[in-house]
């Protein structure tokens, strides 16, 4: 790289940043509660300020990339979704560029968007799926609404999305579940997940293996603490087999994830036959920011 | 019949009282918002003498007869899920006297519970269900959580609940799809219900194709209005999948629905190449009470 960088993912909630230098390391890390819904019309080179100024002060000479939501139509600025089949070289060439509180030049990347029929689009993602450095294979990043992502020749050709991690939220806090479930004790945990990853393969499918959590409890055959992880396994379970359904085989398989998603998912996959390589987001994040920085200099 | 019936629908929010003559014709009716959790511990004999009392004192000597929640663990008294297969005899044998506040004597009736490994419960659905009179056939009971019941010979011998209902109220009010949905105008409904029912096709799964109403009226390419239409007609689609994945051909089936639901269901049975007879709940309640009593009687 010819400078160090600073990028900021910037996302609807959260915002991290990273000076990242010449090699690649990540020299300094931030991480504020400034998602782009906080920030008001107008108000996005003052909060860059806020958010990366000590990274900027640190090295003034650093170029200035943005991903995620800030280049959504409530961020910075709109920078409009790249058709799949799309390189990295598309995505860094689609970037928009904004102006710093001091004048100086930031791109905001573009997210992607699909269309086979049904349209799907990501914001953020696009940049760790650079960063895994693919020919050929499917990543999985899980969250809220996981991605699953397709890379053939270097280009990412296809994706989808699943509601999960919401729709888990929504079960688990505000359903009839929500009354019987209880914080994991003991065996809980791993009763609930085995369950679950059983669940998922009944034939009647998430609507009805979902309301068993409430009679087994009821029965006395659950324990409260094991309705959470039975569910968020029984959901995770049935992300994997909507993408095997649309993908695959999904050979050399990358799991996008750290902390209890990794762990959650890695149960799931390897319940589902499947094998994978375990990549952190921050480590994506940063392969990804630095190899489109090498594009936009180019 | 050799006498008049008071037989309550006695559920969570609410309570349905009817009086039955001696020719199993509905004489009166009354609905009240007094289902059992809005009755004190001890408060049952009075809570039905203000939903019933009228129909009493119109019918005295009537057989008084309590169906639903009424029997749960929070209900007038528990009575005991009978396990199946369960014919109509067994279920009326299983009921549990109570007495009213005139000494009255009246008859609590059970649920049906049932066990392939994962445990499954009812309270109400089954006097319903004997009222539909199946000799062999598949019942379809939608609602907040629908029910799915196969009688085989005279006998219910297996069902299955789905979150049907409750899935599609946590997704069309409380998750990100409900900031982009409105009130269906214009062709909204029909397009919203036929899109979710191709996108129920769709190999990827529930969590994938419920994401799709979001980034469609993103696109432009679904109004707001058909949100809801969509994601209902998703999850009737699935539930049915799900059925006919538990209880095969479903053959001589009876979907026992009015309103807003015998629509939608109606039409998805449809698209998935069901024939169906519809029959009111209200209908299938009075017969299956009737019936009921006659069992207690002999």
């Amino acid at each position: 790289m010819a400078k160090p960088l600073i990028a900021l993912d910037w996302g609807t909630t959260r915002a991290r940043a990273f000076l990242i230098g010449e090699d690649g390391a990540v020299l300094a890390k931030r991480v504020a509660d400034r998602g782009i819904q906080s920030v008001p019309s107008g108000g996005f080179p003052a909060a860059f300020a806020e958010i990366a100024g000590e990274l900027r002060r640190a090295r003034p000479d650093a170029a200035v990339l943005l991903a995620g939501m800030v280049g959504s139509r409530n961020g910075w600025v709109e920078a409009p979704y790249v058709a799949c089949p799309a390189r990295a070289e598309d995505i860094a060439a689609a970037g928009l560029v904004v102006t710093l509180d001091d004048g100086t030049r930031a791109t905001v990347l573009p997210g992607l968007s699909y269309d086979d029929g049904a349209f799907d689009v990501m914001r953020g993602e696009e940049t760790l799926i650079v960063g895994l450095g693919l020919a050929d294979g499917v990543a999985c990043l899980p969250g809220t609404h996981s991605k699953w992502v397709e890379v053939e020749g270097g280009r990412i050709t296809r994706f989808a999305s699943f509601m999960t991690g919401e729709v888990y939220g929504l079960l688990r806090e505000q359903s009839i579940l929500s009354r019987l479930a209880s914080q994991p004790i003991g065996d809980d945990a791993a009763e609930g997940a085995s369950r679950g990853l059983a669940a998922a393969r009944r034939p009647g499918g998430l609507l009805n293996a979902a309301f068993h959590a409430r009679s087994e409890v009821l029965a006395g055959r659950m324990s409260g603490g094991a309705v959470g992880p039975y569910l968020s396994a029984l959901l995770v379970a049935q992300e994997i087999e909507g993408a095997r359904a649309l993908f695959g085989g999904l050979a050399n398989l990358k799991l996008v994830a750290d902390g209890v998603l990794a762990q959650s998912y890695g149960r799931a996959l390897a319940a589902a036959g499947l094998d994978h390589a375990l990549v952190t987001p921050e480590d994506a994040f940063v392969a990804g920011v630095s190899r489109l920085a090498r594009d936009l200099a180019a």
